[in-house]
């Protein structure tokens, strides 16, 4: 058995948050802003974010590296018997809001996490996923993105991109409006299935193909006409997934409850955002078929 | 001690739900919507709803009157002693937002809440409270808004209105901003003491001083003259408020999480939102003034 190695894990994590700052930074033309912080609990982060570009109307790529004494409760009500030991947490964390509403949202995740104690093997684990949230859906787009989602995860067993798509789309529900969030990817948590190397790689197979799956789809859809009634229901979609953040998203929530950054974490939000009450889309509408057509859970490959 | 008398209260809160429509409709020259709906665990409501006016941005008056055979869960979780009674409770619930960043958002809410058992007496008590939140403060405003709240307590003892005042400060405040939602003013819950006749008339007294502590203010800003500026600093800090009504406020997330009206609940979000990274305002201006002279919790009589 491979022994776990967190330098190996940082470094990977940090070329991953520079490769994909640079492409996208690449198709919009502008920088990121780079910020650099510390977290008084212990380690800190890098928060690069892109506002107002050309295509990328608000962008957020952070990467953070934390460490305490103590688990925090709410790492530990799924697993009591690592209630005190110390705990080391490697992640980068991104989304991207394209100005387009053609263009969809999409979030990416992959993150490392070790609970120790002195005189016992160390607990780790990972977690993540990628998963697209669309105003306007495309099929190819979909399929694509699950496609390259899938042949990430096959090298690591077949039963792999089923369990973590099921995973996604249980995930990101909001329950209170009976309704997806988009149209899902992966998701993944407490994942050690295999030695560090195995694990590791499943890691970096996740990271490495998100530029993959959403770049194609930005580049097709970046630079589509649209019009104030498109950017109208891409503003009022954006609200779901304020709603979703704030209400049900046990990272955001765990961060903001537990003296986070909380401009790193809030930075997920979209720049501009529309709440109109009681708004239905009209029927045969193409706003009408990302509710008949894309949110509904399916099968895309 | 005189009996408690639903029909009552409920006679009320649909002629006070009336009388804040009508007095916000003669200001904006704009009529209200109205929704009826029902609820399918028992009971329904009266949404009325005003969006695009001339000087109200978006505006819900909601009137509930909801019932069921269990207290919720979340009811009893600090009064176990009441668990598995049935409950009914009536409410009126609004949220003003006007297009003027120069007039405040104000909320109130007034509800009353009897939880039965055959064979025992009824419990019963009384909810709510009013608060505004500026984005430009004026130190004339916050002063009548807090005067109206203390006077409209007095009748019912000197510490009504501090315990209240203080509730409201503790309540409508956003921990991972360290910041409080606005200026506060009374916020209650779980009140009642007194008999029914003095518990109704301190519901009524808050009821009824809303629009006595709200329309002045309103009237004194709704036309002062503004610019980009103003406008994207509203839109900004209205942020606030959405963090602070789906990440902690209890209503909100008791409705969303048990099946009610997401549209009714909802409606307290603003039309429009934005979120801008790590944003501060400048040193020593009107902007930087709301967070140092406005919002730290002070002694507004």
């Amino acid at each position: 058995m491979s022994d776990i190695d967190l330098q190996l894990v940082k470094t990977y994590l940090l070329d991953l948050q520079q490769r994909i700052c640079e492409a996208f930074s690449s198709i919009d033309g502008s920088q990121f802003s780079t910020d650099q912080w510390q977290r008084s609990g212990g380690g800190g982060g890098c928060s690069r974010v892109l506002e107002s570009g050309a295509v990328i109307e608000k962008g957020g790529v952070n990467f953070s590296h934390v460490f305490g004494n103590q688990l925090p409760p709410s790492a530990t009500a799924s697993r009591p018997q690592l209630a005190g030991r110390s705990f080391e947490a490697l992640g980068v964390s991104l989304v991207i809001h394209p100005q387009n509403p053609y263009a969809p949202t999409s979030h990416a995740n992959v993150r490392m996490f070790v609970a120790e104690k002195p005189g016992s093997d160390p607990v780790w684990w990972i977690g993540g996923g990628y998963d697209l949230t669309p105003y306007y859906g495309f099929t190819e787009d979909v399929i694509h993105w699950h496609q390259t989602a899938k042949r990430a995860c096959d090298p690591f067993g077949a039963d792999i991109y089923p369990r973590f798509k099921k995973w996604c789309d249980d995930y990101f529900y909001l329950k209170h409006r009976k309704e997806a969030r988009g149209v899902g990817g992966l998701f993944f948590d407490d994942f050690n299935q295999g030695d560090f190397d195995s694990v590791f790689a499943l890691l970096r197979a996740v990271g490495d193909s998100y530029l993959e799956a959403y770049l194609p789809i930005l580049k097709r859809r970046k630079n589509l006409v649209y019009g104030e009634r498109e950017r109208n229901f891409q503003l009022y979609r954006r609200g779901r997934y304020v709603e979703f953040n704030l209400v049900y998203d046990r990272g955001t929530l765990f961060g903001l409850q537990s003296g986070g950054r909380t401009e790193s974490i809030l930075m997920s939000l979209p720049p501009q955002v529309n709440w109109q009450y009681d708004w239905e889309p009209t029927a045969d509408s193409p706003e009408a078929a990302l509710y008949t057509d894309f949110l509904p859970h399916q099968d895309w490959i």
